[in-house]
């Protein structure tokens, strides 16, 4: 593990993309974002997810140069067709489109298919806060995790965001409707730590903090367990109803590739004073964290507090990244 | 326990609400309100819930007769303001009114502040789906759940609910952000049986399935831990932020009036077709019902199906009633 400058990590996948057919600005788009998110501390969907991503582009999964296309205006929701263009940028223009349908309608939501992973979802939670929006977004993905009562993966573990702009610092929830991400069960296994809560199935059907057994099976826990069960397939029915795409059961396990996204954004500035809604923000805030701790040492935090922590952290003292990840991303070039 | 005709119950409820100043048209709502949600199983907030909704009535904390009142226009969303009208009949009349800004909009959203206790969340999803709209509803409540990490009530359970209608039964997603319900903790300790998972803490604080202690603390713990924790402060911060009106903490224990509620609602008959939208639902829920059960017997549902399946026998077998409950009832009149 070293740390890294977030330009230095930025132009290195800049170039890579370059080298891959990619325009200049997408390139930039595409290279800021996995390393944004690495500078937040979301390294599965950061720089260690990049290879990945890189590996669809080269398989031609994932189409460069395709730009998404609006099939269908109503009022203030806009259906877009992604055409399997990269999922950062497909993403990123539909909150543009999102942010635009709120300025002109307080709210307004995009529904897009034939689109990509759009590798961490609070990234457009964070654009829209930046620009003042409030975002709710949500994608479908693959069977990745069983139905509550069932024993195999037919439901996503659809991530959701929830982002609302604040002065000192955005509230962004970024949650899978699992209890735990792979990525983050994968952590525990190499540490050799049991989870702090059921995270998943062993091959016996039995609910299980043993990350190796839950990596076995590949069969996580939904968050809440019948209550992220039931979010998470409401979730599909809307992204893929919306946008009349594909809804997880419809996407090949082993090519994640034409999933769907709904965007919906709403403009504060519409109804409420930037002053008054900080103020309203703050005091939440400051309740919560006012609370008696739990245990010693415990401390609440608002969604997004640790992530601008880290990120300020990494700003001042590099990103952090694995020697193992950077190889493979060094051989990419 | 003994079951009687909805008519019956409904007609009882209405003339204790027309003895209590409510208009005829208020009374019929709200007694029809409450004898579907325990025609549909939600006891809870049914008839159970009824006796408290009439002390609050009879104590001047809900205003029988005030009407809600439209304070901001902005595009597709409206800004309410409640008066501390009956929960029910300001959230049943916000509903309807974000049907009519979806029809206009094909999305629109209603904020509303300074109203009451909302009942059953699914109330207003069902009203939704019925008029063959998508819903989203949130409501805040006092503060009753510790925030993770801490160890006092400062955040509320804020149910929400996403509905999607559907020829062969609405989707209906109805769930308050604890694992467990208040309602539900006290059905395992009459019943004399541990909860299925940590339902909340005991008083020194440690996780417990044990619904006496828990009931004892009265700290449930939020659905999936850190997640739920996270997810219901954001709600909070959206109700209050888009009604201007009250957060959480500055609703009191022991009177809770006053609360905040959102509700946004999408029409589907806008961008797609009915039957192609049913066919989308049908296939997805049929993928999960087929899956291979986690053991013997184990069944999954889609969200709103068993509530289906309770209201029809419920309304041909009739409603199962407390004799208790019955009894507070009768005295009512």
């Amino acid at each position: 593990m070293h740390r890294l400058a977030f330009e230095k990590i930025e132009e290195i996948l800049f170039d890579i993309l370059k080298n891959h057919d990619f325009s200049e600005k997408r390139a930039r788009l595409i290279a800021k974002t996995h390393t944004q998110s690495s500078c937040d501390g979301v390294y599965s969907h950061g720089l260690n997810r990049f290879p990945l991503f890189m590996d669809y582009v080269e398989r031609g999964w994932i189409d460069v140069t395709a730009e998404p296309e609006r099939v269908g205006s109503f009022g203030a929701l806009e259906r877009w067709d992604g055409k399997l263009a990269p999922g950062v940028s497909n993403a990123h223009h539909c909150t543009e489109r999102a942010i635009e349908l709120a300025r002109e309608h307080t709210l307004g939501c995009v529904a897009l298919r034939n689109t990509n992973h759009w590798m961490r979802g609070g990234t457009y939670g964070w654009q829209a806060a930046e620009e003042g929006k409030i975002a709710l977004c949500f994608t479908n993905t693959k069977p990745n995790m069983p139905p509550w009562g069932g024993r195999e993966n037919r439901i996503g573990n659809n991530p959701f965001v929830i982002a609302i702009p604040r002065k000192k610092g955005h509230v962004v929830l970024d949650m899978a409707t699992s209890q735990f991400s792979f990525g983050k069960i994968n952590t525990y296994k190499l540490k050799n730590e049991s989870l702090p809560f059921a995270g998943g199935w062993d091959k016996e059907g039995n609910l299980t903090k043993n990350p190796e057994k839950i990596l076995a099976t590949g069969q996580a826990v939904p968050a809440g367990y019948w209550k992220g069960s039931a979010l998470t397939m409401v979730l599909d029915m809307l992204a893929a109803l919306l946008s009349a795409g594909k809804p997880t059961h419809e996407i090949d396990d082993n090519k994640e590739v034409g999933i769907c996204q709904v965007f919906i954004c709403i403009d504060p500035e519409k109804f409420s004073n930037r002053d008054l809604k900080d103020q309203l923000l703050d005091d939440i805030i400051s309740y919560v964290h006012d609370v008696p701790a739990r245990k010693q040492g415990d401390r609440t935090f608002y969604p997004g507090e640790q992530t601008l922590a880290t990120r300020n952290d990494h700003l001042e003292n590099g990103i952090p990244v694995s020697e193992s990840v950077w190889e493979a991303i060094m051989g990419l070039s």
